[in-house]
């Protein structure tokens, strides 16, 4: 994978003037899941959120071991302040390299760019795609291969990816996640943003992305989209095909009735997605076969969680956890993965 | 449809210094469905192939009305040999834009680029998608829309197309022909090189090439890959999705078997087709409904194709026809269309 983004770790995380944690979801997730990778975190003033991990400058950061500090923060309109660039510009003048997962391009701000010219640093936006990708081949390829869907968009299917490969690498399984959006990007310090890929690759990118691996080996993909989602169903449907997964597991938020800025849409049921998912992807991996379903309760309390996982999988006949939640009905959906 | 490309016409014709007529696909297909559009054709030394159409000099063109002059030649590796440089300035210096559909772009020429700018004229390459596309809304619009679908690549989509929009015309039917790739899009005069869109904005290209239109008014829209093809099935989902298509025609070449360019790949069966499209599309459009199967039986004689037309129509209980052969069978293709 060449030709893939490969991230300059560890991180500083940086939090920029934020007061409101919902903006920083980036860092939160970047402290979760690449915790060992994150030297710490570096704030300007007026930011009350903190993500618990030590208070650095860029110095200490760079005394610490980082190679780049890391926007973990968004606004509003998904661009990055000149209240920052003063901060962004020290970054670089310690040492670091600037990675960026925002819609704002860092290069096409002046200040910055003239900066990272200046002091030989780069400006790496995580939402540009390799630049030489391949059509797909639809030949089969070594190793194994999990692929998440969802019923729809922004439901948990990258944190059911994230949570399956440490479940899996828990138990010793040569594991690894496989990014296809900016903070999975960020999280597993390479990968390729699908959506930001021209139509006619998508599926040669999923290709690339979880190339020929040992046979014990697993890729977990992080799922896009949805295969019955009015915009986006053809980048699910290219992720699903070229990523050719043995495994796929069905994502889904119990109480989300319509499809997230389409409320003209009812969202799919869980069995419908299963099915056509299998049916769709098996035209690449005859194989293909569903481990389970992955519930995200995060608006439920523990109990009303608990009950919900077994009436769903009494339902449905399959393996269902939060993966969040982990315990006993996420290590039934690791094993119905890996059996 | 306003971002949508728009090209300057009539066209010249050019030909390069072609002699094998298969290279000239792109200019017989101008000739055949852009006929009153193209004044002329124009070639250079060692050019044998020719429309039949009026041999002109740029000048000539331009003084028979001519806009462009469009590259109806590829080569073996699509690119924009030396040896045509001279003829393509002559023409920008007659007052000619010059329109290329190859995957080279006139822009990266020097000769070319330095000519456009000094004279004042375009160089416009068809394989680049508008700059600002939407995401899809999935929202119904006002009219009535037909797909093309193909059990594979290159085996006739574009041309059923172009055949059932002259058919329906041809009834007085208010019809306009939807290009989505470079040849269909120069035959048009306009339209959206699918393969070219960024991925997640497939579905949104897609709605906006087949626009509210008035209640009576049918766009035909040429289909691209296919449902089941390992590399692009996700931008035929995609323009499924935003086509929304009120009818679907699948195309189909007899005794091909294995996907072109995929021999690891058995074609799918025209049934599953049908099923898939339906099954997939009726997410936008509950509607949908298959009128009918194209079938291209160019390496048929006459009687041949009549009698696998029939049979298939009998097997399949669904009106068949070669469009491009015409006759009562794809009157009935039609009628199926608009009933």
């Amino acid at each position: 994978m060449t030709s893939e983004v490969a991230l300059p770790q560890p991180y500083l995380l940086f939090l920029g003037d934020t007061t409101e944690p919902g903006y920083a979801k980036t860092a939160f997730g970047l402290r979760d899941w690449a915790g060992e990778r994150c030297v710490g975190e570096y704030a300007i003033e007026g930011a009350t959120v903190t993500t618990g991990l030590p208070h650095l400058t860029p110095e200490q950061a760079v005394a610490s071991g980082a190679k780049a500090i890391v926007i973990g923060v968004a606004n509003a309109g998904g661009f990055i302040p000149p209240t920052w660039w003063p901060a962004l510009v020290r970054a670089m003048e310690a040492g670091l390299d600037v990675v960026s997962g925002m819609h704002a391009r860092l290069r096409d701000i002046d200040v910055l760019r003239e900066a990272a010219h200046r002091l030989g640093r780069r400006l790496i936006d995580v939402r540009e795609p390799p630049a030489h990708l391949p059509i797909a081949t639809g030949k089969p390829r070594t190793g194994k291969r999990l692929l998440t869907l969802g019923t729809d968009c922004a439901l948990g299917k990258k944190y059911t990816a994230l949570a399956l490969t440490r479940a899996m690498r828990a138990r010793g399984v040569d594991a690894t996640f496989r990014a296809t959006g900016q903070t999975g990007i960020l999280i597993a310090g390479g990968g390729i943003p699908m959506d930001a890929v021209v139509a006619d690759f998508a599926a040669g990118a999923a290709e690339m992305l979880s190339p020929d691996a040992a046979e014990r080996h697993w890729d977990v993909i992080e799922g896009q989209g949805s295969l019955f989602h009015p915009a986006y169903a053809g980048v699910s449907l290219a992720l699903l095909h070229g990523s050719q997964p043995d495994v796929i597991v069905v994502c889904h938020e119990p109480g989300r009735e319509r499809v997230l800025g389409h409320p003209g849409y009812a969202l799919p049921s869980i069995e419908d997605t299963i099915e056509f998912a299998l049916r769709l992807g098996a035209r690449t991996n005859p194989a293909i076969r569903c481990a389970g379903v992955a519930l995200n309760t995060s608006r439920l309390d523990a109990g009303a969680a608990t009950r919900l996982i077994a009436a769903q999988s009494a339902r449905l006949g399959l393996p269902v956890a939060d993966p969040m939640r982990g315990g006993a009905a996420l290590e039934r959906l690791v094993d119905a993965c890996l059996s």
